[in-house]
């Protein structure tokens, strides 16, 4: 037991952990190699019981099933829960590594020679009291994937790969280390931790100076699947239990500044003022109608607002806001990016304002590969689940792998679709149909690449 | 030369500041007391360039003439320029005294026995980093007036007095003293200076344990007549040059909480928001266009507002405004809360948010003597000056001297109604118009009260 092994068990204590579980997993199963007959595959299931006990069985080491998830990337929760995984998937005979970026990846070999990785994965980190579903589904769902085809004694023609990617909620560092987008400037950033994104890094066995040896070239992998929560209301408003997710939208921002005239709030007649925010009220209804009334998916937000002087006896000569637009076409934000600046001109020469869009943030939209959507969606029909093609408005870590991989996601209902929150909620029939749509296509991939 | 005088007089020494600027103001004239006939008064003038000058010299202790103005209440710039007031005052006769509440007050006997005094005055306290025309002008141009009568030999019916009100800008706290209206709690209070109002009425001579012997009984004064920049733009553009002020407008404040649904800004469709910020957009529009389509001059403002939790990916679960409404009327100002409630009902109903007002603030409407007006429209006409009858939509030391006297207020125009600013302006014309038209208005007051 090295140094990190004693803290890791010291801190699993503290929190009353197991860090085997044995009552979860059993013993790895014997005697698997062979290859069952694929006809007798349309039966198969995952343990959905066993998929949502996993899910409560990783919780405490962020904080109580129920409760807010502390599970911070690189804090001491995160390496305790880390530590969990890396034993449950060495139960189910995946041999495992932590990369330099401090991904913890588990693998198994395929039956074909020479073929690339069907990769699953997920993360098991949490925003600041977050929720237990959101990541950790689709980590352990695939660990769950695993162990079925290892209890029915099924090796698939490619090799498997589960990665548990560091990071993803401060900034994706694991899955953007893989598609060689981080940068050297991103170690220093502080975390919710308390620790660097570097310091954090080595706390999970990683090493920044090394990092850019995790980058994978195009073609080394043959695809990657990853189960997530909605994070969303449309799926179970719509009663539809599976997403097949289109692609991550992209993603504008930019800042808006208001510029009418700062003045006296009693000495001002109403009809002699330029005020800011009047001209940007007009502008946040405008933005809302206009994107609210356009077909597709795509959705703009002003999250952000303040007018200065901000007293409330001045009239506000200024007013800062932030606008953003999401879609998983660039060229549809970049056309509402120009409605919008139109419906501002109008409102500039009606209240005597005007309006400047300064951009700050750009995240391209990530297109899931055709081939997987597709392979979810027969998955689903297999099952006998309605699906619905839908895009993600949230980031993911696929959104990073799909620089160098054909990616697909699968979504399940989110009730009420809070998320990141503690309470956000997958029910257990939804878990375990995320499941087997997971196993379902991991093995039309493997039948069909 | 007490502790206080010799302090001052390093102050003003160290401001480059002569105390009495003989060449200002000259030695009081000799052998005034006999009563001029009235009839010859209608040509009678103040001295305009004088007046001008008057302004500018006493812009050095705020501040350079044409810069900002740093002469807030209870400062050093304060001591300094009430010192260089108070030998004025004493240089046209006044007999001067510091009153409890720290007041700088000069008094002139009148010719009839027993007749209350008539009041003119404003102050020279500044805002951080104002004008030199806003206070200042009632101030100066009262001094110029009563050295115009002594000039003529003209003593009036009443007894003068001319008041220079403490710390004004801070909270009235001078003329709020002399209608009963400072509590004990306000004495701790802090302000720009660095001084507590108490502290600070201490360090101009007063004594916060005695301020209440300031107070003034009712009939105590004749009338009360304040000359004042207008702070707006409203007599600039109508190119009309005197004001002749209804009254100063009430004002009531709430806080506004429009309650939406918090929600992921990718993930949740445009028809699924219950945007918080989208409701209290079409209410600040909506106040705006319904108070500015009213008749009358009651106006409404949203000076602050805040979104929550305010990231540019989150769609708003709850925002934060303050409204603002001034009128002459409470009960118009009623009216419109009641108006602006049934639109935020509507609205509601639209977003699917809620609206709730907290009242934060009261000041009661203080309307103009009828009697005084009509004075003040009287002495334009006798200058051959327009007049328009208005209110003031900001607060001034009358608004406290209407507790307990008949008041009005006379209005000059402000370049581009700019005001608490260095750009504060108005044209020497403007002021030389003011200053004739408070004399006129004081005589009539005097012969006809």
């Amino acid at each position: 037991m090295d140094r990190r092994d004693f803290t890791l068990r010291m801190l699993a204590a503290a929190g009353g952990l197991a860090l085997a579980p044995q009552g979860l997993w059993g013993a790895a199963p014997q005697g698997f190699g062979g290859v069952r007959a694929p006809s007798g595959l349309a039966d198969l299931r995952i343990d959905g019981p066993r998929l949502n006990r996993s899910l409560e069985a990783l919780a405490p080491s962020g904080g109580d099933w129920g409760g807010p998830n502390r599970r911070v990337a690189y804090s001491d929760a995160d390496l305790v829960g880390r530590e969990l995984l890396r034993e449950w998937m060495e139960g189910v005979g995946l041999s495992t590594r932590i990369d330099a970026a401090g991904n913890l990846l588990g693998t198994l070999p395929g039956s074909v020679p020479g073929l690339p990785p069907l990769m699953m994965g997920s993360h098991i980190d949490s925003v600041p009291d977050g929720g237990h579903f959101d990541g950790p589904l689709g980590v352990l769902a695939a660990v769950e994937v695993v162990r079925r085809l290892r209890e029915e004694g099924l090796t698939l023609r490619h090799p498997l790969e589960v990665a548990n990617f560091a990071n993803e909620e401060g900034g994706k560092t694991g899955s953007r280390a893989m598609s060689g987008e981080v940068t050297g400037l991103e170690w220093d950033i502080p975390t919710a931790s308390g620790h660097t994104i570097g310091e954090g890094t080595i706390r999970l066995g990683g090493d920044p100076d090394r990092a850019a040896e995790v980058r994978r070239e195009t073609g080394s992998l043959a695809a990657y699947v990853e189960l997530h929560i909605e994070q969303g209301a449309v799926l179970e408003r719509l009663g539809i239990p599976v997403g097949v997710v289109e692609g991550i939208v992209g993603i504008r921002r930019w800042n808006v500044e208001v510029e009418g005239v700062p003045n006296h709030a009693g000495t001002t007649p109403m009809n002699a003022r330029q005020d800011a925010l009047v001209g940007a009220a007009r502008f946040v209804d405008a933005v809302y109608r206009s994107v609210g009334g356009m077909p597709g998916s795509a959705v703009a937000t002003v999250g952000r607002i303040e007018a200065f002087p901000g007293a409330p006896n001045v009239v506000p000569g200024r007013v800062r806001l932030s606008l953003e637009v999401r879609d998983l076409a660039l060229e549809t934000i970049d056309g509402i990016r120009l409605e919008v600046g139109a419906l501002a001109e109008e409102i500039g020469a009606e209240t005597g304002t005007r309006f400047a869009f300064q951009p700050f943030y750009l995240s391209r939209p990530a297109p899931c590969a055709p081939l997987v959507q597709d392979g979810v969606a027969a998955a689903a029909t297999t099952l006998g689940l309605p699906s619905l093609r839908m895009p993600s408005g949230a980031g993911h870590d696929a959104q990073s792998i799909a620089a160098f991989a054909p990616v697909g996601m699968i979504f399940v209902p989110s009730v009420q679709g809070i998320s990141h929150s503690p309470e956000e909620f997958t029910a257990p029939g939804d878990v375990e149909n995320g499941g087997n749509v997971l196993l379902h296509t991991l093995l039309g991939l493997d039948a069909g690449l």
